[in-house]
């Protein structure tokens, strides 16, 4: 069962790179034994650095499913998800992940994933009381709307 | 200059909250000087857990330049990237990250940032070498077709 699905996993992939896309990277969502949504990389189709074969499944089951809570189901992708990806895994509460290729496999073929995991952008705190203003203010209308 | 910067970040924080898109979070990404991309939390509005305002500023950015690439950027985030936006920050070239809000600012508020840097989601490796099949024929048709 889980080979199956990780070969549309895999077929996704072969669809995005022959038209194209992006990279060589496919993804299924599962939910009860029903592929729920899918996805392959397209980042040069839309050139939009974001759009992973992980993110493009998960914005698919999302669409399909209209929530954003994807509890339950489990996400086969043919390379094992990048930094941004797991990030995404997590945020949409995904139970469990199936994954392909290995960082380091991907790191091989000239995508920067492994440079990932052990860097991180120059970042500087700023103007920090301010934007805690606007969580108060979020909080105060949350309380106030009941949500 | 960063202030400025910033306090569009926070407007843009604002605007959705007001507007009930998601979260209280802004940010723009500036280029010599220059707005070339804004966005705020949707995760709400359009149910999909990938919409952070990071996210989306990256994806307007990107959308507004036609490149994926955006190299030479900065980005005013109003709370410190969560792993997904980091991810996507690396991924996009951001030169440099302006953030507000600290991840704990943002834990004390009940969004789970601080879980996620010290936990992943259960993962399991699957059909490794029919995944490295697809990386090979990718390789085969960009030596081909020269990208």
């Amino acid at each position: 069962m889980a080979d199956r699905f990780m070969n549309i996993a895999i077929d996704e992939a072969r669809k995005g790179i022959r038209a194209g896309h992006g990279g060589p990277f496919g993804c299924v969502i599962v939910k009860d034994g029903k592929i729920i949504g899918r996805g392959h990389n397209e980042v040069i189709k839309q050139h939009d650095p974001t759009c992973h074969g992980e993110i493009m499944a998960i914005r698919d089951a999302c669409r399909n499913t209209g929530s954003h809570d994807l509890s339950g189901c489990d996400l086969y992708t043919t390379a094992q998800p990048c930094p941004m990806c797991a990030g995404a895994v997590q945020w949409a509460n995904i139970a469990k992940v199936y994954y392909g290729c290995t960082v380091s496999d991907t790191d091989d073929i000239g995508f920067r994933d492994e440079v990932f995991f052990n860097s991180e952008t120059e970042s500087q705190e700023l103007d920090r009381n301010e934007c805690l203003e606007v969580f108060r203010e979020y909080f105060s209308m949350s309380e106030r709307e009941g949500y």
